[in-house]
């Protein structure tokens, strides 16, 4: 079964009339047509007793032509699109419809109400989540590409931050998007991230024309976007020797990391694989700086379903992929994460990312 | 009255009891606390009767409590932050919240339906875009030292798009980028756009490590976020020699472009400025080859309020910014757009670039 008929599948069974999916991500999943209409509207309407149609802005109808089979519509900066999508669909009755509670904006479900008299929603969110949850070994490929880039973005960045005294984080963000850019990868996943000694306790920090200070740890979060997909990893590591402490601060992250990732297997739950984690940066007395859940989903979004260590519990199967990426961030002082991606094999785990955990001195 | 007495003084007049406002945007803009909550929640809380309040996950609250004068609040990961807003404005009425339609999602709009019985929202993005839309001369300046640096963007593409026989659309956009981040400019506004010859008649089109050709079209689009605020332009310059029918699809876009520019003051519409642009262009006989608005609103957002030659009609007034963008895009073959972001003066209007219109031949 297509995805697409497993759609029209879930339609049938919950008796809903269509789809009106808005979330690029997913009409990129379903179609492998990608793009982002901004404030315009997309919408890829599915049905249970007719082949799909895909509405765009019209700027975008020849390139979504050349990517699905069906029909594709499109309206013009200067039409009413709600108006365009109800003449679409005259002498149907439309009167359940799914769409996607965690994208759909109240403007666009208040626009499709305007023309179809009595409108009811229903959530597809959860139902794409699951679908999207358990990756193919085609999307783990992509995935695994996405990774080696990370990989290197970590080379790069490591040698560039001691090829001189005088380099900044932003120096070292440039250099290292630069030459992604020229391999091609015309996207990081999110803005990367390189703070230098306790700037790195803000685990949102965000890197600036800052001098790299020597004898001190260096974070490095990053990651790119490689055929729809994201890869995402941590490294800290340290520029000239560091002090006890900070060595000390890496060795128990490191160490909670590599546990909740060994503990990861079908069947285990996501607040375990959390716990695991927790426990050790616990047990070393540094839980209240661990201010984050252990890990997030990943595919093709950078942050997707399930958390590891949210509010929602999760039992772990073969193909899920998510991050582990614990932390420990002392104000003023110091912060580390170690973070690598995983997907989730027959017994255990495998990282798309390769690069060493060992607390590297450059 | 500080925009927050404003949103207020709204609130009193529309009778409803608070804001929640989500789009990190306007809360950037009220309260200068800038952070994107991605899958998180977010929420600037204004009230009639008492100081407001900001909802932030966890891991943001030290950071926004150095940027805002009243309460803050956090939630784990691990806790329900709807559970956790009611328990905050426990003992209040709270039946009509304003909320922005054009950001708040149904699974957002469902998590505050869930523990406030009966809640009805009242739509706060028409008046958020109307104070955002007449810009202060403190937002004036900033939009012009981001259009300054993309005057610099173009100045370093033009240059390194000839420094070589061998340099493709992906190239110059990471040295643009690269030189950028060394400038301390951690963001662009967009993905830069670089198209070579007929890959820029598409209006939306993707930078890729394709040679540039010679005796072609380059088009350049792209712009900064500075200080909060973002530019945008397009220039579309020669790489060599180009044909007698380039040279004169790019005059006819020029033209428009300067007509539709020169026309902008108070007084006239949207509708008026995009037709001045698209007579000149119909004229010419292209008219079905420019398939889009003529420009969009810009400030905070590289696209925001109002659209022109969009589905609305708007009366443009002083302190309003917004894009001039003709272009003329002939499938297989050329595409053109010359683009400015301007900002509205008593007679007329100034562009945030200075970058020459005249057709550069590199």
């Amino acid at each position: 079964m297509t995805k697409l008929q497993q759609i029209s599948k879930y339609l049938e069974t919950n008796q809903l009339d269509l789809t009106f999916i808005t979330n690029p991500t997913s009409v990129a999943y379903l179609t492998g047509f990608q793009m982002n209409p901004h404030e315009r509207i997309l919408g890829l309407l599915i049905f249970t007793d007719r082949e799909p149609l895909l509405f765009t802005p019209e700027l975008e109808v020849e390139k979504a032509k050349s990517c699905v089979s069906f029909d594709v519509f499109g309206y013009a900066d200067n039409e009413n699109p709600w108006l365009k999508i109800s003449s679409l669909l005259k002498g149907r009755t439309i009167s359940k419809m799914a769409v996607e509670f965690d994208h759909l904006i109240l403007s666009k479900s208040d626009g499709l109400k305007s023309v179809f008299d009595g409108l009811m929603f229903a959530n597809l969110t959860p139902f794409i989540n699951k679908m999207r949850l358990i990756k193919s070994s085609d999307e783990i490929e992509k995935m695994r590409i996405a990774g080696d880039y990370a990989d290197k973005c970590f080379e790069i960045g490591f040698s560039f931050a001691s090829s001189s005294d005088f380099v900044t984080e932003m120096d070292i963000v440039a250099k290292i998007e630069f030459e992604m850019k020229r391999m091609g990868v015309s996207e990081m996943s999110f803005e990367t991230m390189v703070l230098t000694g306790a700037r790195a306790a803000n685990p949102h920090g965000v890197s600036e024309p800052v001098a790299i200070q020597r004898n001190k740890l260096l974070l490095f979060d990053l990651g790119v976007m490689s055929n729809g997909y994201a890869s995402d990893a941590t490294r800290t590591i340290a520029i000239g020797a560091p002090s006890d402490f900070d060595r000390k601060i890496y060795e128990i992250t490191r160490e909670a990391q590599q546990a909740a990732f060994d503990f990861v297997k079908p069947g285990v739950t996501a607040f375990e694989v959390d716990k695991v984690a927790r426990d050790v940066i616990n047990k070393a007395g540094y839980g209240e700086y661990f201010t984050h859940r252990t890990g997030h989903g990943i595919g093709m979004n950078v942050h997707e379903f399930p958390s590891i260590g949210g509010a929602e519990d999760v039992t772990i199967e073969k193909g899920m992929c998510f991050s582990i990426e614990p932390g420990i961030y002392i104000p003023e002082r110091v912060g580390v994460r170690v973070e690598d991606c995983l997907y989730v094999t027959e017994n255990g785990a495998e990282s798309f990312t390769k690069t060493s955990k060992d607390l590297l001195i450059v």
